[in-house]
């Protein structure tokens, strides 16, 4: 059976993480812009001041930083920080041969730390859950990353 | 026939869109370069401050923001929160096997989407233009990820 | 012999340089932490003033802006600017089947040229310096790019 083979249990698990954790991504894109419209502010082009259907009343305070936006995009900042290097470390990964089990436990591990990271800063939880929670997905990405490696570096040799 | 084989047409549409948005992103730094050559300021590390061969006469103003230089700095943001997604959820989305005829649509269609957008963002025109292009790369984005998520879901169960 | 098998040694040698990427990526994370903990400062989040085990006397400075961990933050931006792209770049020019020998320079070239910007950023060294090491990875990652567009072309056309 080939690997990259959805009828492959973990590559299939791979994806399904994938998957949520690209949805996640592209939902963090959609609430700054639900935040924006809500507070009417948080924006960032000067031509975001034009008098239109969407803004029929722009004041230049719209231009300023607003914390409830602000907030979303810190969360979609760290996003771009783990999530395109989780996506391409667990492909990297799947394609190493892990068993069902190890895979299963490191993805779907690494989704749940993220959404509960994810629930922590917008619910503006003490810094020690937020970093505890990026932490364990942090960890999860290290040891699939450096395992990956090493079976590379076998394949890679002279 | 392998999937991930250029002569199977939906993995080369794929390589082709992928490719371009690869491309496009890299644009965006030289692009940010060239602005900074030319108004010769939008810098941003203390040490651009010495005196070299390149910036001979330099002024404390030049680390402050240049508009011209942010705008492309925000495209480029832009960029950052939505191409390393589409890179994944593309190929993901491949290895489901869809026709050559859907695949091709969403993935030419986002590529367009996103170099109107471009354009849109660079010219300044008014937010709803910018706004609507966006949103249209963004639901191909979710409508790839859903599909692949369904589909392995039907792989990834017990 | 499949291709993303790693007993191809030119699959092998993306997976070593990938994973090279993914782990320097992540470390900028963790450097921003370090620092982050010596400066007792850099912060972003207004709850992390509040008085908790780890930051037991809190100062409204500890949310502006310091230089030691904004260094970090600027070369982390870099990566992100650079690094999801060559991830996905390498991997598609790897399925285009180049000789293990171009495959090794380029791929290596770029691992090389980017913990050469890092040392740069990270010691502030001029600004020519860091520019020219960003052009070699930048100018790897736009030939391997084109390289790949070129190959799909041929098998996307009708």
């Amino acid at each position: 059976m080939d690997t990259l083979d959805l009828h492959n249990p973990v590559f299939a698990a791979y994806v399904v993480a994938a998957s949520l954790m690209i949805l996640k991504a592209i939902a963090m894109s959609w609430l700054t812009v639900v935040r924006m419209i809500q507070v009417k502010g948080g924006y960032r082009a000067p031509e975001d001041l034009r008098r239109t259907a969407i803004n029929p009343d722009p004041r230049p305070e719209q231009l300023a930083p607003d914390e409830r936006v602000e907030r979303i995009r810190r969360i979609q900042l760290n996003d771009l920080e783990n999530l395109p290097f989780f996506l391409v470390a667990g492909l990297l990964f799947v394609l190493t041969g892990p068993s069902p089990w190890l895979a299963r436990t490191l993805l779907y591990g690494y989704v749940v730390s993220r959404l509960l990271h994810f629930a922590a800063y917008l619910g503006a939880r003490n810094h020690e859950t937020r970093a505890a929670l990026w932490t364990v997905g942090s960890l999860i990405l290290v040891f699939m990353t450096c395992w990956t490696l090493v079976a590379a570096m076998r394949g890679a040799g002279p």
